[in-house]
């Protein structure tokens, strides 16, 4: 891992034995792993060999002429030590393929990056991972599940993986950083700010977590970038839970992408009539882990995480009513603790509008603080 | 299968070549099958025999005293003349073990009443069926799944078998009288009106189905004769939905009897927060088939039942607007075609409570009139 390169750039010096740099170099070249890369490997031993060698010992390689000039001439390496240079001056972090610091679930996948740079603590990235991704617009059903399943998990040691888009991914975050740990993986340059309305999460995310990118300094967040960045997220996890996706959505991509990595794959059902639940009930139909609790993602975990989160099952909840919000303490107060109130009723002795009203008592049933009684009725518990 | 068994005492000729008879009077002598009746059959090779033995016959099977004495004085046989009078005289029919038309399904399973006491139709009983079950107190959502499903089976030639109890099962019964056919199965004599509020409901279903039991005219509703009944509404039928449930709730338990039956056990997910679906959802979690359409029920059949199902995947949906109530058609007329419009605004246009706008909603969105996108937001589609 590499703080403020700046320093060992003062005196000029790019040496081709700093793999760091050499790492850097071939991921700007080849824009990432790919079968030319690949090619690469099987011939030198090590990254920094591919920068000391002369141009027939790229024969046969079938490499892009400008490739192999820009390896030669050394065009490769000053690139990267500039990228390098504008990464010190942002405080960011480089991890290397071959870096301890890389993660090592990630570096397991068949097409690792070879570099993740990062801003805030990479640290996080060494600690057992679960991805909580899904839907840009969810219900509020899908953001308080997947806001107190991030809590839950994180509250027990676990990091949360997404990917700091609006919706379920942001919820995953929020939930997270209630009580632990996040990492956002990016579709950008770490130094793009997408999606705009995420910027202060993103700053949270920084402080008490950690924000990673494949890809290098002022890239923009073009569609083509996001499959590429979804095998990061389930590549760092352990495993990936999909909370709300239609059945065509790029969640079932990352599902998929999961799998064909030897991930867990889990998702929240929901009610069939929701076309927003098609795509985890899809996925559920298909073999995937039924998740409606934290304890469903431990279960399915191997060992020993899956015993490490378990031991922590009796551990106290973390929501309670200090993290009420003011309109929740406000229905609340509405609620009878001895009987239940249809939500009719509720509505009438509220200003609430009827959907604000269903969101507010599904994050208080989440919360422990409501229990909710067949036919819409409510009853306060705390 | 006896009609009108009347003519046949009119002479008092009880004889005992009569096999319906006999299985009859074993059946209410022992209570329907056990231990003991087992240990009878592994010693007489027609039932007809076991009334036409002597008490030495009877040695070393452990039967109780006065059920022997009953056999052999005839006691038992005039018994089961009565109780046939008096089904002859109700217009019932009595189906026996051995009866051609009784049930293939359930003469394979580990007990398989002796007789079953029918009304209504008992042809209906030699289709395809499946159940449909779940709680008393279901949600809007879970009615009309329940009752979609049904109709969306029963319409296809599958008969519904249901409970007759409130909630799910009447919805499963009403659904499948909208298409086809359906068969409740009651846990009381077919003399009693349990219960009374789907007293409608099972006039409807004796004319355009059946109502079956094994337990004899006269037996009140209680709470044991349950569990004995859900053996039957399993055992007729190819598989078992789980439509709604609670953690703890006697449709859990007819799952697992289904599943000791070799049945095919299903269930229809549902938000993790709604403790009505935390039935099914574990259920899913443990191993049952995900359901979300009738074609994933047929998918579960055993051949040839799901080829047949599934061949009439492409036929019409019975629910048309000709079945639109009148309050689902007043809704559909503030709903624009064009655009969709959050459930606060329908409320305001309408005066509709909440939870019946959103009741009303979800039927439509089954039928097919109405599409929910994300946020709670409804658009007309026809």
């Amino acid at each position: 891992m590499i703080h403020g390169r700046r320093s060992s750039f003062s005196d000029g010096d790019l040496s081709v034995d700093d793999r760091d740099l050499c790492w850097l170099a071939l991921h700007l070249l080849f824009h990432g792993p790919s079968a030319a890369t690949r090619r690469i490997a099987s011939r030198f031993a090590a990254v920094t060999d591919v920068f000391r060698a002369a141009g027939a010992d790229f024969d046969g390689l079938r490499l892009d002429g400008a490739a192999v000039e820009a390896i030669i001439t050394g065009l490769a390496i000053d690139r990267a030590g500039l990228e390098m240079e504008k990464i010190g001056r942002k405080a960011y972090t480089l991890l290397t393929l071959d870096d301890p610091g890389y993660p090592g679930y990630l570096r397991e996948i068949f097409d690792p990056p070879f570099v993740l740079f990062c801003e805030g603590d990479a640290e996080t990235l060494r600690n057992p991972t679960v991805a909580v991704v899904g839907a840009r617009r969810p219900t509020p059903y899908g953001r308080a599940v997947a806001e107190k399943l991030a809590s839950d998990l994180a509250g027990r040691g676990c990091v949360v993986a997404s990917g700091l888009a609006a919706g379920i991914d942001a919820c995953a975050h929020r939930g997270a950083l209630k009580t632990g740990r996040t990492v956002a993986v990016l579709g950008s340059g770490l130094d793009v700010s997408y999606p705009w309305e995420n910027r202060a999460l993103r700053r949270e995310i920084t402080e008490r977590g950690a924000v990673v990118t494949e890809f290098p300094l002022g890239t923009p967040p073009l569609a083509e970038n996001f499959p590429v960045r979804n095998r990061i997220i389930s590549g760092l996890s352990l495993g990936l839970v999909v909370v709300e996706a239609t059945r065509k959505s790029g969640s079932l991509i990352s599902a998929k992408l999961a799998l064909s990595q030897d991930r867990e794959v889990m998702a929240v059902p929901g009610n069939v009539t929701s076309e927003l639940s098609s795509g985890p009930n899809g996925l559920i139909r298909d073999g995937a882990k039924l998740v409606a609790s934290w304890e469903d993602v431990a279960e399915a975990l191997p060992s020993p995480w899956r015993e490490n989160l378990l031991a922590r099952r009796d551990e106290k909840e973390e929501n309670s009513g200090a993290s009420l919000s003011p309109d929740e303490l406000r229905l609340l107060d509405e609620l009878p603790i001895d009987a239940a109130l249809p939500i009719d009723e509720l509505a009438e002795r509220t200003d609430f509008s009827a959907s604000s009203l269903l969101a507010l008592l599904l994050g208080l049933e989440l919360k422990g603080a409501v229990v909710q009684h067949p036919g819409k009725e409510f009853q306060r518990r705390m």
